[in-house]
This record gives structure tokens, C-alpha cells and sequence, in this order.
């Protein structure tokens, strides 16, 4: 941590600073320059918000942090990749990963039809929310525990093992009984009791990236569930918010490869959310390929006019099969290859 | 709503839209223009994701809602501004509410102190927190419901009602049996199993901006309070993310008078998060009252370089006497008044 | 266009929408709905700010223009695509273009290495700018019209038509004794005097996304260009302003296959300024090529270490020839070419 | 400036960057800690890209400038506040100024009307654009140097000194003829030749923020005119872009104390585009008033429904003259007054 004391800063200011490193159990070392006097800071372990209290101390012009806040997650604590095992499914091991099925649970045959058709069309996962967070109040809020068991049964049926939402600690048991993989959404990456719950299964967990979160307070975020132990967090990367409202949300894809270098944790794409339009997301999944996510999840609905969450973000079967034929080809030329297909039960 | 046809449309797509709206049990009326036809949508209660659902039909190209999708939050639903009663506290009466107190609760003792001073200064509620979201898991996360005892007696001995932050539904009770208000955090502004809850109690809540919340998202959240029974509800601006990093956030004052015509709840303020800098909180106060705040809510701790939460951006008790004394004739210029002092226990 | 007038305006109110409307020379149609009454007004060649103007009248809900404002740019008035030829390079044709080149030139030396080598490695355009944008004043400005004549004698040597920057209305007629297309840098986007200018010139012009500019702001610039009568005008997305500064800005990359939808004119990438680093640069323009972008516009500086300019977001010579090699196999596996080798003079 | 190497850097890496800034011509002093070698680096003027430079090297974890990059416009410059003569009006004296006047200059009628009613109601500038920077090309342009005439008549007629707009450096000695105070629009905060242009010249420039424009960036565009030699420099707060289009603009109000303790250099702020509706420039007025802005222009038209620019966020002369009385006892309650009235020719 270094601090830069102002030009204006008395010596008084400097050893006052000095005496409070000292007392706060850290070590400085004083760099006298023409302009300004700068501290460097021994020591580890600072709090998040140590350096701001240094900040607001008399005399001070700035306090930067060096290392890093996050830990667990990062590079720097562990080089290698992370790779979470799915039933079989590996993610992170370089193969790419397609997650598929509708934005929520709607009906029994809406769920088997769509779960066969995306297992035919080499789909890994299952995904469908029965728990729903909706903007509006007076929206559909999902099917609750009916919507997991169809899902358990998709399973059954298909062998795509499922992921599926958890919105509040006390349905993290409930859904652990049904899900292979928890998906954390957009409005509840900071929802910090929530991650502690997760935190504490011993099961997968992706995280999505809050609408406004910096990488950094994505990262943190991804902190708190490393930190009751469970090691096995993907992120996904779901599109941002920005003054552009031409498309749902704004897609960042170049943080993509720049999340590789920080986190050994695995990366995940959903253009569905991310551009809001289903004819967009065909070229944004290919375009996730190409830049090195380890996988997409795209939401898929047999009647995407009629669907009751998400409908023009919808791909159709037929769509999604299309965008599987286009895929290969694309992770081919980056040198990798499409996950190998999971056997059916 | 209103639907423009593509001028590209056919007469099959046209005659389809108007099944598909006969179907959905709505009523259309087709307007023939030069360029395009235009489908005008009669009827009420449209689900929130209907316009979009139909922009995705053949020939369509652009759906337009006109009512707005927020109801019991409206102007329009209730011409009259609602005014909450705290312990006598009349919040969004036009006279002019401070709360004030420590960001987190940490001791008894900075409890009392900081609650004695503002309420000597001329506070009319006491905020602090007990439950902390913090973006990192390592730092300080609160006291807890030892926190909420504190509270509790630093309301007896200054007679100051208290305000505090709930997390999670599972929370809600057991806050209840201390607080006057609840107070739901940005991070949670979507938290809707939370915001359920508190809807379900029969005690004022305050709801804080997310983030990046659009004003229909902040009103639309408020619904899902005020849909459960619970219609006590005040919003609070604390500042929204944008993409200068000067300060912690970006007050948007200019959205208050704006919210005072959309809606009659009461908006309160919040300088203190939306600058991060406790030089700054008394101007921006100061223009909260000039531009037809409600009231503010600050930070306010004894020793702010030792805070263990916020410290860079609390007031000691001398800068928020300082305040109170400046905002007074503000508040009078605008032919208001503070709020009269609530009597002590 | 639709007004919407309020649910509480009055008859008079009405009639007065429509005698206004009248007296502007349009014709409007009364549509009364159980809740309000709507207003379809016919005709074209609305002025921009026609909508707002009325939404300010008595008893107005909301107006909502149909019509895109831009005209000559958009799909609606030419459905084929935009093919623009520069000394043989067909950009839009549905091949893939890259333009490659210092950020600046900053010596004949510097820009004939860069130049041979981009070509070598299978390069369609030379860029560097002569005339150069700086954030601060006291930062290298380019070498004028002296760097104007090193381009023009790189392109003699190797055969690639220059792209270069013109920041002036001024400089227009010098930039272009030089230049094979013109290009007009974020900064630039709403400098309306220099728009017009080169709509005056009959050669290329490829125009920056601005900072902050949404994609109907970006069309409408274009239009300041087309409609002074030159219709050969390219789009580059370079990257926008987020909250997030990980990066140097947010590349829109979704943006592209709908700005293809929107308007017929080819857009360019540029990945250097997206991401600010070079590590960055490879997996981001291969993404751009999967997406559809019509090509690239990167940096290659021969050491970047020493670079006067964007130093950090420069590729090396090799690292160039390696983004080539990678390409190639991404845009086949989207069924396209890279443009052919253009002939050495 | 401080380098931060990696917690992996070779002693050949630092040895490198001690070698490199010697090269350069500063002098580097090595800090090692437990986890990472901290470099400071002495020296003044470093070129602003020069961290960046160095952070590309070998072993480099990061690179933070101390020292602001702008000189001539900060407070370590020039501690006392710069005050700003014109024909009299001390602006940045501590007294409140108000510009006003229409948005576009449209005629001759129009112009004297509005002049006459402003200076009657107390304003201590005349404002109105001739030259007009318009998103569409479709829209009314500004009448040009006509529109400068019938500006300086108003003058002459009222007393009341002028501020208007100057688009390009050919423009800037014609308006010179009749200004008496050059504005920059949030379009050209970043044209360097403007700003570069009317550096030159020896009259007052308000250079308003550019809408995505960081606080750095601001001041570093401001530096292009300081650099130049003309000091007489005044900044304009107008709304950034954000992610919420509820108003034209998002007031960055909280911005300006920050400003205030940043620069010497007086802020103005601009209610009428920043929030874009006329019902809410009062209350955005009489805020900016209380949390200490030098002054404010503002938007008065005769007949806003007839405006051909920004009709929908203009003043009645009525609105106008109310303001001014609102305006009165808020800025008196901050312990200023506003500017003492301009005698009429």
C-alpha cells in the first residue's frame, strides 16, 4: 500500500501518519521526494477499507492498494485452472460448455420437449428457472418446487444434468435437492447472506455478474462463496448496464479473456440476456467461442410467443440446432472442441 | 399500446396481429397511414412483458406501452402525497426530516454518544446498522442482534425512533422487535423475497435505489412492498454507479422533483453514500433541502478515522451541528421547516 | 407518430392537439380508449425534435416517434449492402478487411518497418495518424503534414491505400492530397462542421462510435455525411464508456450484428482502443470476425515499449502475424474469406 | 509515480525498470517488501501516457501517478479563486450569477423580447446560439452570423453582455466581433484545435463538460486553453449520460464542491439541458445555488411550444422571473448574494 502524503503535508502530518501505521501493527518507509513525501506500507492483510480510513488521516493527497482485495479467486493464489466436474461434464478444461433450455419452467411438456430437443442437438446442461426474480410483482414468479421436480425428471429422461436459480437462503435446501449446478442471478450477486448459503453446499455454483458490478466487486462477490469453502464457482458474464438501450444490456466480452488472466475460475456466456433479441444470439455465442469463454447458456422455448418469461430472447429448437452446427467449426479454429456429449440414462 | 406495423408488413401479418390480440382478449384498432399501419391496443392490466412478447411477431416494429407499468406507486393511482407517521415524526408532510447516526453499530458506548449528540443537534431519527452487506467477506459485518439492542436503549435514553437495514426475509421478525423503520439497502433492491417480507409487516419501510436502478425499476421494486398490504413506504436516492470515478457515486438530485411528480411517496435523500466524502455532505444536503427533498439521511460517528465502516465519509457530531445550523434557513427559503423536534423519553 | 394524451386531459385539450397538428400540416386520428385517448398523426419528415415539442402541450401523456430519424444510413432506404472499394480492398463485401499500422507516425523508420511488415503479413490497409487527438495538451501531437507524406510513401512502397485521421474542417483538403480514406476519431463524431467537410470530399470515410454515443445519435452523424452527398462512409465500434475501468473502454461487440440490421453501411472493429492492451487485442478481433464485423482496425507499432502514442495497445510485427494466422480459420468457420491480397505497386 | 512490481518479478526485471527510468531521466528508489518490491520514482512532468508506458515492462504490476496531470487549472497551482470580469459581472467572486436567454437565436422579435424581459427580471447575461451543434442535419442550424448581430443589439439595448456558442476555429474570430464570452459545448469539450483557438484569443471561455467526460478529462481539455495563454476560463456542469433516460441528462450537482476544492477556476451549472424539462430548473436552479455554484444559464423563450431548439426545457419569461425570486433567499441563506445588477446602457 503506498501513501502519498500532499505537497502542503507538514512533518507533523507524516509522523502522525507513521505513528498510526505503527499502531494499526504495519510498517512504512518514508520516500522523501522534491514535490511530496510517499509511504510504502509493509505488511498483509488489510481490511477493504483501509486504505480510505489512511486516506481521510491530515496531510494525505492518496492511499493505492496494491495487491489485490480478492484472494481465493484469484490467479495469484492459484495458477492452474479450475475445473468443476458435472456429472461428467468438465468445465474449465478448455472444452466448451452449452447450457440450455427455457428462461423458466412452465409446464411439464413445455420443459420434456425442450429438453429433448436440446439433449439431440448436443446440449450439456439443462437449464430453467422455477423461481423467478421478475421486475414486476404482477409478472409470473415461476412454478416453485413443481417446476424443480420436472426439471429432476428432465434429468432423468434426458441425462443433461440441470441448473437452475436460488433466490434466497432458505430455498437453498430445497433446490439442492433437485439442481446439479445453483445459478446465482444478476440482482442477487451482492445478496450476501445468500452467497454465504451457497457458499456452504458442497455443490456447484455460477455466479452471474451483477448489472453495475465492477470486476472487482464481481470478484469479491465470488469471495464470499469461496470463503465458507466451496471451491467449485463459475462465472458468467450476462451482458452489463450502459446509457445504450438499443440492446437488452451490453454485452462485455473483451472482459472475457481479461477475467482468464485474474481468476482461475471458469467462464460462462449468455448471450440471451445479454443482447435480449434472439436473432442476436447466434452471432454473440459464436463471438463468445472465439474470445475463449468456456461455455454459454441460452435460453430456449419450443413457442417462444407464447413463452411467459423472456420470449423474443428465445431461441427455437430449431434455432438452437442451428447454433450448434455453426459452433463447432468456430471452437475448432480456436483449437479446442465442444464438450464431449454426456451419455443418456 | 401501441403497435407499428413494419411498412415492409403484409395484410397477413396485420389480420395476425389483430387475432393474436382478439385471442390474448384485448380489443385493437387499425390505423391506415401513407408509410405504415399503426395498431392502437385497448384495454388494461397488459402483463409487463406483453410488448415486448408481441414485437417479436411478423411485420411488427415497434410496440409502445402508454399506462406506466407501476400501479399502487402512481400519482395517477393516488393524487396525494402520502405522509408516514414515525413516533410522531410526520415523514413527507413537507417539513423537512433528519436521520442520522453511525453507519454500523460497533459499541454501546458509540451508540449513546453519536445518538445524544444528534439528537441535541436536532436529528428526528437515529440510523445505524446491525446486519452489514459488505462488498468484501473480510471485513467487519456487524453486530447483529446485540447491534439492535443498542439501538433499542440509544431510542429510550434520546427518544430519537430508530432506523435500521434488514438482509433476508429470515431476518425480518426478529429486526421488527427493534426498529421503527426498515430499511432496505441498494444492494437489495431487487431482493424480492425480501422486499415480500417487509411488505407483509405493518411498519415504514425505506427503500434505497439500486445502483443502476432505472426510475421504473426503483418504482417497480417499490410495488412489490406495497402490493403485500404494506403502503409505508419512502424512497431514498443515494447515488447511482456512472462511469466517473471522482466520487463513490453519482448524486442524482434532479431526480427528485422528477419522483415527486411520478409518485406520492416521501424520497429522502442520502449525501453521505452518494459522495463518500464528508467534506461534501453538508453542500449536498444542503441542495437536497433546496430541490424538495423530503428529508436526509447521514453518517454520523465520534471518531470517524477509527470507524469501522464508512469512516472516509461520516460527519463528526461538530460538522453535523454545523449542518443542522445551515440547513435551517435553506429549508425556510424554500418556504419550508424542519420537522419539529420529537419530544425525548 | 403517437401522442398519448394524459388520462386526465380534457376534450379541449384534444381538439387543441388537433388544431395544432393541423396548423404544422399534418392530419391526426383520434383513437379513444376506455382509459385515455391516443392520437395517430400521419405524415413524414417530422423535424427531430418534433416529438418532445408536442409532449410539452396541454394535457400530453407521452409522444412517441415510429419513424426512425435517420434516413439515407438505414435498411428501410437501401436494403443491400454498402460495398465500398478502396483501391481494390472491397470493405462490406461480406470478405474480411484488416487495417493495420501505427497509432501514430512518429518517423519515416518506424512507419516503412511497421508498413513492410503489416503487409507481409497479409494486411489490406495501412493506418497512422498524422494528426493526432491527445487527452492532454502537453502529450506528442503528431507530425502534421510531414507524416502525411511518410503514409503516402509506405503506400508506394507496399501497396496498401492509407487510412489517417483529420480532427479540422480545415485540415480536410490537406489530409485528403494523402489519404485513401478518411477517418474521424471518437472525439470527432458530433464535430458537425468536419462531418459536413468530408461529406464534401468524393472518397471514403470511416466515422468512430462516439464515447458515449447511443447507436441512433451514431446513425444520425453518419447522416450529416451522406446527406452532404458522399455515401461512402464506414462505421467503426471502438469500444464505449462503462462504469467499469478494468478496461480502457466496454467494446459493444453485440452491437455489430444489429447495427447490420439497422443500416446497410459496413462496420469496422477496432480492438486496440477497445481493450487498451495488447493481450487483448487477438482474442478480441477474432470475436469480432465471429460476430460478422466486416473487418478489423488494430495497432502494430515495432516497439511498442518505446511508443509515443497507445504504446501499451500495440501489437508487435509478430504478435500481427500471429492475429493473421488466427484469423483466417475463424472467418472460414463463418463461411467467409479474408478480402484477397491486395497487389504490391 | 510508484511502480509496483509483481509478486513475480525477476531481480533482472527490476534491474530493467531502474535502467529504463534512469534512461528516461528519472531516478527510481527501491522499496522491497515481504510480498513485492515497491519502486518510487522522482521527477516532475511526466509525459501523461508514461505510466501506462511503464506498466507494459517486464515484471510490472501497476504504476499510479501521484501528481495530478493537469497543472495550470489545479488548486496546487493556483490557490486563490480566479474571478472573472465581464463588463462588470465578477464572476467567481462569490456572488451567484445568472446567465439567460434562448436556446437558439431565431429571430430578430424574439431575441429583443427575451433580452428585455431577463434583464428586467435581474439576469447578468445575455445567452443564445447561432451557430447550433444539432444531432440531426435535418434540424434548424442556427441563423449564423445574422443571429451574432441581433445578439449584439440585444446587448446594446439591455446592457447586458452576451455568451454564445463557437463551433469550429474558422468561426472563432467572427464571433469574437460580437461576444463577450465564448462558449464550448459539451460536443467540443474534446476539438483541440477549438480549444486551442480560442486560447489564443484574450476573452472569457465557458467550456461546458462533455457528456461523458471523467472530471480528468475535463480539466485536461481545460488545460488546452490555459496552455494557450487565456486564463480567464469557466467551467459549465450540464448533466452526464447515464444509464437512466427518465431526464435528458443526469446533474452531476454533488460534482461541483468537489470541483470547487480542485480548480480555482468558477463553475457553472446548466439546469435546462441537464434535466431537460422546464418544470424542473427551478429546483435544479435554486439546488445548484445551495451547494455553491458560481452561477447558472438557463433557457427563456417567449413561446416554448414555438421554439425550433429545446422548446420542451424552456422558460417562460413568467418561469423566468419567478425563479429569479425563489433564487434570491436560497443563495442569501448560503451567505452570498447574487451578482449586483449590470447598469443598462
Amino acid at each position: 500500500m503506498i501513501v502519498a502524503m500532499s505537497h502542503t503535508a507538514s512533518e507533523e502530518d507524516i509522523q502522525g501518519m507513521m505513528a498510526r501505521l505503527r499502531q494499526d501493527g504495519y510498517d512504512g518507509q518514508i520516500n522523501r521526494g522534491v514535490e511530496r513525501v510517499v509511504i510504502g506500507v509493509f505488511g498483509t492483510g488489510f481490511a477493504p477499507e483501509y486504505p480510505e480510513t489512511l486516506e481521510n488521516l491530515p496531510g494525505v493527497a492518496s492511499v493505492t492498494r496494491i495487491s489485490k482485495p480478492y484472494k481465493l479467486g484469484s490467479r495469484e493464489f492459484q495458477p492452474h485452472d479450475t475445473i468443476i466436474d458435472v456429472s461428467g461434464v468438465q468445465i474449465g478444461s478448455g472444452d466448451f460448455v452449452v447450457m440450455a433450455g427455457p428462461c423458466a419452467v412452465e409446464s411439464r411438456e413445455q420443459v420434456m420437449t425442450t429438453a429433448e430437443a436440446v439433449a439431440a442437438s448436443g446440449a450439456h446442461l439443462l437449464r430453467g428457472g422455477a423461481f423467478k426474480p421478475r421486475t414486476s410483482p404482477y409478472s409470473f414468479q415461476g412454478m416453485g418446487e413443481e417446476g424443480l421436480q420436472i426439471l429432476s425428471e428432465a434429468r432423468a429422461r434426458t441425462g443433461l444434468p440441470v441448473i437452475t436459480e436460488v433466490m434466497e437462503p432458505e430455498e437453498v435446501e430445497t433446490v439442492d435437492r433437485y439442481t446439479d449446478v445453483f445459478q446465482i442471478g444478476t440482482r442477487n450477486m451482492q445478496n450476501y447472506p445468500l452467497l454465504r448459503r451457497v457458499g456452504q453446499m458442497r455443490k456447484p455454483v455460477m455466479l452471474k455478474r451483477g448489472m453495475s458490478a465492477t470486476v472487482e466487486e464481481w470478484l469479491m462477490a465470488t469471495e464470499y462463496i469461496l470463503a465458507e469453502g466451496n471451491r467449485e464457482v463459475m462465472l458468467c458474464e450476462r451482458g452489463i448496464r450502459s446509457f445504450d438501450t438499443t440492446l437488452r444490456n451490453t454485452l462485455d466480452l473483451a472482459i472475457v479473456p481479461m477475467m482468464k488472466r485474474l481468476t482461475h475460475l471458469p467462464i460462462i456466456v449468455d448471450p440471451s440476456h445479454a443482447t435480449g433479441k434472439w436473432y442476436l444470439v447466434k452471432p454473440a455465442a459464436l463471438a463468445a467461442a472465439a474470445i475463449g469463454a468456456d461455455g454459454i447458456i441460452v435460453e430456449v422455448h419450443p413457442d417462444p410467443d407464447r413463452a411467459l418469461s423472456d420470449g423474443p430472447q428465445s431461441l427455437t429448437p430449431a434455432n438452437f440446432a442451428d447454433l450448434m452446427a455453426s459452433l463447432e467449426p468456430i471452437v475448432a479454429a480456436t483449437g479446442r472442441r465442444l464438450c464431449s456429449a454426456v451419455a443418456a440414462v
